[in-house]
């Protein structure tokens, strides 16, 4: 499955500005580009495929959209809300809903009526409703004579005052996107849905059938989807923009467009930042997944249920490093920096003349030196906000972020982002104490490997216990796992939270100066990364050509290209599998985990169409966050959703390739079917598309 | 189960002195101690047990017990060359016995008849014959005035020199030990079995009951045992010195003995050595155990045969895992190492009168100062001497060193080393091209990561290709999987070998100017450590007293301590369970995997008694090294078997402690119990202690 934003969130990488970086373009060539809905390559389409998409079609698309802010992508396909996502996408809802008695990941759910439905209890859709260019008055707020700290400042200031001057305008969610890695902004505006309930979910043994052995690679065979209804007022939402539903079967060459929410690309770093992701970030990232990944194995042995608190952080964490395992096997290919390096020297060469020739060299110096300094806040990478301590932290900022006007708080805090922060901090979203202190006792443990264990702030917090002991006490203490407690301190305002002796609250005190002090190294970092990528942008952009995109932002991209198979090994891979392929594939691998298909399948052979198309393969660029992202025909008819991506598409966040690499998706005729013949869902299988 | 040295050579971690360090002494209390055979705590054991053991005694204990070279401890128990270990000791002999068709670790194996008994391909048994302290004579060969590199090749040639007189003059395997971090040196001699058969080894199943999840847990429920015998001229060596055995049922605070070879301890390390082991050496080991470990569960994932041929391996691995994060935790307790801080400041005020006091804490100070110089060496720790590649290197260094005369060799290279390199070199082990395919890779990725993608040595190594294809292509094209091709290359000796044109060959050339660099530098800060750890422990001793044991250096040690049960968060855990407890065991697990008995239990279920002592516990002290080793009464009769400590016993390394500490051991009868009722060998079980 692709990596999903809202897994880096939900493992609580706090600092995942490190992880994620900054951005800039380059050109595209081929089926290349993740296309802003506001630029499209229209003249690309038109030359290569003969398709004008006209704005109805455009703006129709983007309003079928969803975006998961918890990380991933979705559709409407109902005029009742309907969203249609992924099973992993969602997946953390439907643990989040889930009981050592009803688990309904492992056995799946379907609501037979609307009172059914179960609320998730955090779970924000964002709809994008519009895209305005706001480049000039941000620019405007920084002056070439202020420090980078001001320089922040200031932009930081007057993004803040835009987005809540359209929040009260409009009462629309007001996000400024930076993009280009610096040389545009554009407000984007976001109608908000809160109420959201859980419709259907297949057993994840379908969802994810072939497990962590079969992630990433082709042929497949998932049933990796979802279905949730968003609601107004108590009542199901009336939704004017749903995509119709197409049950036909693929062909060859057939053109879908992929209309989603892909995270982060690092396809305009410089070859200096690509070194930093190859021999730091990366091995470090992948050194801390791995920590995480036999961390909850072993939590999971003590038992069923400490294996069912365990398994949705466990699929994420797995999934990203395989993900990033892959991202460092390209990059390690010298072949494929070398692409990079003299793309970059024809670069340099092409603006040998200009004027400000030397600036621009600057740029691609500082952004360099810049690495060196990531690479020394690397270990403040994924600290500590897991779980109930990252609540406490949450308060704990607050406090003190609350005594500030709301242009000056850290961007989190500010008044246009209350709802949003106030939903994850009161989420009623079940805790394990257990877990909890694992996870907690490995985080301290990390911090004394990162700043040694004489440090006066470990001696302070350890109060003279070892790093299980001194978690499972604050765990154990704490009174942050009752929703209501954490209502009333965030009431009382800073004073309340300063006075708190609360196990956890006191801890994130404690941590509050040294994480204060990263934050902010970390943002003038990627400010003076922001500048400098403003120049580096404007020497690609003038050698490669003006009709680019932009890297990735987790904002709403077009993607297209043809269903295609490819050759691998001297075999030809088909282009799409169907349903039973999947029994196949089951008794290929003597019917043993993971590929174990469920029970309801096993039931509904006779009654289920071999030869419905199952998954499909397309050359469309996606990545991480493009995960339930719906894949629409011409006519702008759904007919499959995004999934995962194959193992040749790995490098696609820094390098997008169309031999062998390939997006993959669950077709829309093998939802119906299996909704119709497996789950007994004829009725909810009939409202799709209207 | 202990961590066995076996794991970490067989792990290929090549420059294994990092992760063992050196040694110095500290006085004992309690049952602590791991005491040379030829200086017993005689004294104590007299006053505390009434216990006074004869000459006899000891000799007849020494000579009745075995090192297995690969790592781990057993004992002779018939005249017919029966030696009884650990399953986990012996189960790299069992994988390499095994094939796709004949999977021994999983089903198990009984030789029927002498003939069915399956030569272990490549283990060498020791068995130590006599004692001699050489202390003066390499003292003599060091002068003050030389530097740390001189002295280091004085004192490596005089060693050299002595192990090889030994050698000449008794034809016995000769090594010199160097006790007390390098103040004493002893002269060991050991008769050497290296043709040894396989005989009964039951299921993975029930030797690791459990598995990761009960591993280094108590209460147990393990057949961790394995029967080889020992050959002479092909036939079964007639052994004089071997243990009888007792069936008798265990008494509470039973008084016993374990008579083995403890691996390394690091108890009379320095409180700045002790930070090393926290802050450095564990985290580093630990990121390097968990990669491996995902990266064998991964390549596991492919099919049962992939997953067969990564099994020992990871059990290997998961084990060091689960044992150096108890170390790691328990080092990261500030109790801990303020309980060291504040000795080591008392032994620094006792010396403060001393005419050498400044000499004393320059020491000290040299301690701290060379735990920098480990630090930047660190990432040279555990690198690519794994499986075939190890082979190449061998060939490579073989080549260079067999140019010079013996004493000035890398000390594997000696003369009288021969044999036992040799016995590795041309083993007909199997090797897997497909698992050394993905181990090479990803030794490559590492040395990537370590010295840079840039760095000349790895331009050149990679040939242009990434790590995958550069390892695949190499394990494709080498010859070395054939061992006459092995042995053509040695026999042609240096030129041979700088001519040969097999890929892992060349590639080892190409890596061998920064190996012998690294170990170089590596064997300098050895020698340093070794010469400041003389004066601290001169001044441990003046302080302590003079009745000490040497910090553990993988040879023979005698512990001891009552059979005692122990109080764990207000439970009472008895020092015993039964075989019937194993049944309830897997019935409270679900009988779900690891908690599955083998079939040949369930079916021999009516026939077992249910009270057969099963597995039992005692406060004496042991470290990895020591599985395997014979636990013995006070008339040196076979009472059960060393396999595993638990939880709390995993700061042994370096704090002994024997609250909740316990040595876990297979008891007499259920080995002979199980043999009979379960496994069809009576004779097997009759001939034991006979």
């Amino acid at each position: 499955m692709r990596i999903d934003l809202r897994r880096w969130s939900r493992m609580g990488l706090a600092l995942v500005a490190l992880l994620v970086g900054t951005t800039s373009p380059r050109a595209s060539s081929a089926d290349e580009g993740m296309w802003l809905f506001s630029n499209l390559p229209r003249a690309y389409l038109a030359r290569t495929y003969g398709f004008e998409p006209t704005d109805e079609w455009v703006q129709h698309l983007m309003l079928s959209s969803v975006r998961f802010n918890s990380g991933g992508s979705g559709s409407f396909v109902s005029s009742d809300g309907l969203v249609l996502t992924n099973h992993h996408v969602a997946s953390d809802t439907i643990f989040k809903i889930s009981t050592e008695e009803n688990d309904y990941l492992e056995e799946g759910f379907l609501a037979k009526t609307l009172a059914d439905e179960i609320p998730a209890p955090d779970l924000e859709l964002n709809q994008l409703v519009s895209i305005e260019d706001v480049t000039d008055r941000v620019m405007a707020s920084v002056a070439s004579s202020m420090t980078a700290d001001d320089a922040a400042k200031a932009r930081n200031a007057v993004m803040a005052e835009i987005e809540n001057e359209s929040l009260e305008a409009t009462g629309l969610r007001s996000d400024i996107v930076t993009l280009y890695g610096g040389a545009k902004y554009h407000l984007y505006r976001y109608k908000k849905y809160v109420d959201v309930r859980v419709v259907f979910a297949p057993e994840a043994a379908i969802a994810f059938f072939g497990g962590d052995a079969d992630n990433f690679e082709y042929p497949r065979y998932c049933l990796d989807i979802c279905l949730l209804r968003v609601y107004e007022n108590g009542k199901p939402a009336k939704i004017d923009h749903f995509l119709s539903w197409n049950d036909s079967p693929p062909t060859e060459e057939q053109l879908v467009f992929v209309s989603g929410h892909p995270g982060r690309t690092q396809r305009g770093f410089t070859v200096d930042a690509m070194k930093y992701l190859r021999d730091t970030r990366l091995p470090f990232a992948l050194d801390l997944l791995r920590r995480r990944e036999i961390m909850l194995q072993q939590f999971g042995l003590q038992g069923e249920e400490q294996k069912r608190r365990a398994q949705d952080d466990l699929f994420g964490v797995q999934n990203s490093r395989k993900a990033y395992t892959g991202m460092l096997q390209g990059l390690q290919d010298p072949a494929v920096l070398e692409a990079k390096r003299s793309r970059e020297a024809r670069i340099l060469a092409s603006i040998a003349d200009r004027p400000d020739a030397e600036e621009i060299r600057e740029a691609f110096a500082a952004v360099a030196e810049l690495q060196l300094r990531r690479k020394e806040l690397i270990r403040a990478v994924g600290g500590f906000r897991t779980g109930i301590y990252g609540i406490a932290e949450t308060l704990v900022l607050m406090g003190a972020e609350d005594a500030k006007p709301s242009a000056d708080r850290l961007r989190e805090f500010r008044d246009s982002n209350r709802e949003s922060l106030e939903q994850e901090l009161f989420s009623t979203a079940p805790l394990y104490p257990d877990l909890e202190a694992t996870k907690l006792a490995d985080e301290i443990a990390r911090l004394i490997e990162w700043i040694g264990a004489d440090d006066p702030l470990v001696v302070d917090l350890l109060e003279g216990l070892g790093p299980q002991n001194r978690a499972a006490k604050a765990i154990a203490e704490t009174k942050l796992f009752d929703v209501q407690a954490r209502r009333e301190l965030a009431a009382g305002g800073p004073d309340a939270i300063a006075a708190s002796d609360d196990p956890l609250i006191v801890m994130a005190r404690k941590m509050q100066p040294l994480y204060r002090k990263i934050r902010s190294e970390i943002e003038q970092v990627e400010e003076l990364e922001r500048q400098a990528y403003v120049k580096v942008s404007e020497a690609t952009v003038a050698f490669e050509g003006t009709s680019t995109y932009p890297d990735a932002t987790f904002t709403l991209r077009l993607a297209f290209g043809p269903i295609r198979g490819y050759e691998e090994g001297g075999t030809k891979i088909a282009p799409w599998t169907t349903m039973g392929d999947a029994f196949a594939h089951q008794e290929n691998h003597g019917s043993r985990e993971p590929w174990q298909l469920p029970q309801s399948w096993i039931a509904a052979r006779d009654r289920i169409g071999a030869d419905v198309p199952f998954n499909f393969v397309c050359t469309a660029d996606i990545i991480g966050g493009n995960s339930g992202s719906p894949v629409v025909n011409r006519d702008g008819e759904f007919v499959g959703i995004i999934f995962d991506g194959n193992i040749q598409s790995l490098t696609a966040d820094y390098l997008y390739t169309e031999t062998q690499g390939r997006a993959v998706s669950v077709h829309a005729a093998a939802i119906r079917e299996a909704l119709r013949k497996i789950y007994g869902a004829e009725e909810l299988a009939d409202s799709l598309g209207r």
